[in-house]
């Protein structure tokens, strides 16, 4: 079967990364959702591996070496994304050989212009590109108690937040 | 984006279902692993969320009406499945509306042949197709103590059972 005969969903990875309670965030320059934050990420390549794929879009938007803590879900709802289906495995990460300052300048090209770590309350009140307001409202539940968490899941609590 | 312009990991799902200490497995009936033993599961459809996915394939391989608890992890190791770099996303699901026998014909058509309910220690002696051997060991493992899985996780500790 090749990924060429049907059209499928696009897999793609996000990254959560806190330290000192706030949350790695990048700053768009480019649309979708130019000027927004996001989380950092991007798509899988064919031929590797989806936590590959989670250390290695780390590494090209905020020059950090992760490591990979828990999934925290798969979101997957096709209007999350207006380039197309777009399905995102959402990582939890820790920095593990880097210190991060407060204003980094990304390293690589990619969408990433500048990061910002920001912290997880005021998010609520920034423009945050795709789903991951939800992503990190989920963030903020799977802190407390844990869990997995995907695109239908829990959507009254969100929109009620 | 186009789902065409670049070869992707192709995504699918694949559901654990556990009623009295037996786990739902398929007998395939085609090729890969024909007449081996594997999770009921199968491709997501561009548009479909993934967790519908599962309850669709679920469905569609058991009969069953099931629920999803949480997922268990994302496997996606290039080489684990022979027609291509299949990433599944794995959930642990729970019958929410049916009654399942020992040995029940699946509904329809799909690689499931029959089904069959395991005792999840005795898979250990089976012949499980793809990498769902390791997806039932860290299935033991989330039991235990929770967490979340993927390909490259705690390698050295399945190898070594």
């Amino acid at each position: 079967m090749s990924s060429n005969r049907h059209k499928i969903p696009i897999p793609t990875v996000d990254i959560i990364i806190e330290q000192n309670s706030r949350i790695l965030m990048v700053r768009r320059k480019n649309e979708p959702y130019k000027g927004c934050l996001a989380l950092p990420g991007g798509f899988v390549n064919e031929g590797e591996r989806i936590e590959d794929a989670a250390t290695r879009e780390a590494n090209e938007e905020t020059s950090l070496n992760i490591g990979l803590v828990e999934i925290l879900g798969v979101y997957s709802d096709p209007t999350r994304d207006p380039r197309g289906h777009l399905m995102s495995t959402v990582f939890v990460g820790i920095i593990s050989s880097d210190n991060v300052t407060e204003h980094m300048q990304a390293s690589a090209g990619d969408d990433a212009a500048e990061i910002e770590c920001i912290y997880l309350d005021a998010l609520d009140n920034s423009n945050i590109a795709f789903d991951h307001k939800k992503i990190l409202f989920d963030y903020k539940i799977w802190k407390l108690s844990g869990g997995t968490f995907w695109s239908s899941k829990n959507i009254s609590n969100t929109e009620a937040v």
